[in-house]
């Protein structure tokens, strides 16, 4: 069994989201897979999908604060900067956490742990709707 | 041919530590797949997977020593603390890495490269037993 | 349908370097995929595969100078030099971007966004020719 379908997350700003809910809710065909993978893929270059902590605000908070420490927008060294300073930070945030996730499928459910969540990572100011897609397979 | 099995990971100290061979003895049924895909996901938040050099300790001791300097416990951005601190910078490490591999399989085997092993890597001081749920498909 | 097939890619400069059409001329049967997955492998452990950003070779060179500066050769913390100074930096950053992607199939094509190109990140001086791994799979 394949399927395969376009998710249009709605705008957010910069930051990290936990989208879980969302994604599930465009998937129902997922009950009817007692054995599978869920694949999700991010179809842009300045945000990405990372799995965390599903619980507190506070370590998504954290996850901005460290990345944009780690890949500031001040860095000496970019010459990238025709699409503003928080552009080419986000590229390189964006290979750091990955544009995809695979997460298993069991009974008809996805087999996270019990503190893992889908984040949605946004790593641009005006960053717009994103576009998912989510390939489904398992029998 | 689709088989998913959890496989318990032995608590382990913090550290990067090679799994491999661990892994390969809880999926006896590798050897029936020809062309197919190996998913390795662990179901937490504050340890990962990742694939790295399989021959030399002073590696794994060096990845320990890198990611505790990039991602450091006295970081002065943290807010989520309650939990300890190895606890945040546990999380970043666990998304930098990420929670899955997916290998390829070819006449029965991994086909890794020669120097490639799979590195549990446990970024908490006392993670305790972890769990992996093996997703194994081909034909 | 299953398909599995080496690639080999030439060797290339330290640097991050565009690959798409090079893996895509590889895998001409993807054209009778009408729904499936790519999963691309590199077998060693010090370059690895993202995705990120097709147009700007001022975006790839950036990418270059931030790992180069996040991941330096003269980090103190490295006992592991037997290889030189590149070594030890290539294996990291071969982890943090990650030694696979797994990219959606979509009417006989990659289902990648319009900016988004498949990059070869070569993390040593003289890595030599590189050796992937494609596993197609799909209906």
């Amino acid at each position: 069994m394949w399927l395969q379908r376009e998710i249009t997350l709605r705008a957010r700003p910069r930051g990290f989201h936990l989208v879980t809910d969302e994604v599930l809710g465009a998937l129902p065909e997922m009950r009817d897979v007692d054995v599978g993978l869920c694949h999700l893929f991010i179809r842009h270059t300045s945000a990405s999908l990372t799995l965390n902590e599903n619980a507190s605000p506070d370590v998504r908070r954290d996850f901005e604060t460290w990345f944009d420490d780690a890949v500031p927008e001040d860095f000496g060294g970019w010459t990238h900067t025709l699409e503003g300073p928080d552009d080419m930070p986000a590229h390189i945030k964006a290979s750091l956490l990955g544009p995809a996730l695979s997460l298993p499928v069991s009974g008809g459910r996805l087999a996270l742990g019990t503190w893992q969540g889908v984040y949605l990572c946004e790593h641009r100011d005006d960053g717009g709707a994103r576009s998912l897609l989510a390939t489904l397979q398992g029998e």
